[in-house]
Parts: structure tokens; C-alpha cells; sequence
């Protein structure tokens, strides 16, 4: 089952500034930084707090290190801010969890999980489904 | 000090049809729904996950009641999704956090706490001081 928000995950023109604005603004020092080629983007988990699962909640910021990253093109058009949502699974197998959501009528956009932050495996739900919203299956390592 | 993502606030044009998916598609069952007429809007907290400050963090779907209601206006322009996000205090004052955050350069859009979900206190941040971010801050109720 789904357990939790894992992380907002927004994205910024400088990732440097942007972690040095949530950590000098809100007092979020526990950064974890990493760059994740396949999705072209260099990210910071500053994570918030704990969660009931045993897992925790993240302000996930990410910035594209290609032009033709999708995030790239999402920011051209959009502008920075948030970019998507996350939820966490309890351990359970994050292609299940999307193979049941997907059985209820939304679209899944990748066939087989890919490597998330802090070697996680991730999924994403098509927006326009989900109300808008693009929308992340997480399931976190080991 | 913030300890906890509070909430997502997402805009959507009909709540129950939307409180609907999130039931159906995700598992999220615990709602609360009640009506904020100063903002303007009906709304739903889906309670997602607890956290380690001893408060929770939640899906928060709102849909405007007046045409003239700030999220109305947002609507118009972005179409559903991703409104702001909301961090949660330990227990301190929220007004004095938000004190906190004005001093480090950032504009606060209330003079004083409002009324939020369950009788929460809140105010916000202007998004341009927050990397495109509309972002909240929310004392709950004791």
C-alpha cells in the first residue's frame, strides 16, 4: 500500500541557491545531493521529517544537466516551482502498486521501475489522469 | 521550528469527483471535508501519513465556491494541479515563525494568522521569494 508523501519534488534554475534558500529559510539541513543521468537532472533530498511507516518525507529539488532533460523543458515552460508528487509505498514492490493503479484506468509512464533518489525504484502516473498532477510511486531501498 | 510537511494543496474543479480518484486509486480514505467561506473555498483533507513531531501530513484538495475566490482565478489560469505546499510548526507560534522567515527577506501575505483546515492557523509566503512556490505555514490546532 501507499504509506506516505515521500517528497514534493520541485523544480529550480540553480539548484545551489535554491538548497541554501530552504536550508537558511525554514532550518531543512539534512541535504542529500545526487546527480541521476537517465532523468538528466542534478537533485538535493533535504529531508523534513519522520513518517509512521518507518520512512521519511523529502523536499526533493531538482535541476536539469541537459537541455533536452524533461525537467529542462519543463521549466522553460513553466517557470520554477513544483514539478511533482510522490507517494511511498510500505515496502511493497512498486510495479505492483502501479500494475493495480493502472488496472484502475490511469496510465503509467514507464514499463518497468527506473532508479530514483537514494537508489529508490520509482514510477510515475500520467498527470492528466490524476487530476493534473503528475503523480510518483516510490519504493524506497532496503 | 517546521517540522513536518503539512499538506499539498492541490486546485481541482469538482472536489467530490476528485476525492474520489484519490480514494479509489490510492487508498487514502480518512477525509475531512468542510467549507473555508474567508477563502473562498470547499475543501478536503486527506489524511496520508503520521509524523514524527506527533502531527500528520495530508492531501489537501480545494475547489473554489466563488468566482472570485484567489484559487478560482488560479484555476483559470493553470487548470488543476499543484496549488502550494504547507509546512507544519512543532508547536510554536505561527506568527512567530513567519516573523522569522520576514526577517530573512521574504514576504509574508498575511499580517496576522488565519483561519485553516481544522481549525489550524496559517499564513503564506509570497511564491516569488520562494523559487515559484506558493508555500504555507500552519499551526494546528491544540
Amino acid at each position: 500500500m501507499l504509506s506516505r508523501i515521500d517528497h514534493i519534488g520541485i523544480a529550480c534554475h540553480d539548484l545551489d541557491a535554491t538548497v541554501e534558500f530552504y536550508q537558511r529559510t525554514y532550518g531543512f539541513t539534512d541535504a542529500h545531493f545526487e546527480v541521476n543521468e537517465e532523468q538528466g537532472v542534478r537533485e538535493c533530498m533535504l529531508k523534513i521529517n519522520t513518517t509512521g511507516d518507518g520512512a521519511a518525507s523529502y523536499i526533493q529539488l531538482i535541476t536539469p544537466i541537459r537541455d533536452d532533460s524533461t525537467v529542462a523543458k519543463w521549466l522553460e515552460k513553466n517557470g520554477e516551482g513544483v514539478h511533482h508528487i510522490a507517494f511511498g509505498t510500505d515496502g511493497t514492490d512498486v510495479q505492483e502498486e502501479a500494475d493495480g493503479i493502472a488496472g484502475k484506468g490511469v496510465r503509467v509512464l514507464y514499463e518497468q521501475p527506473r532508479r530514483g533518489s537514494m537508489d529508490s525504484r520509482i514510477t510515475f502516473l500520467h498527470p492528466k489522469d490524476c487530476h493534473g498532477v503528475l503523480t510518483e510511486l516510490v519504493q524506497k531501498a532496503e
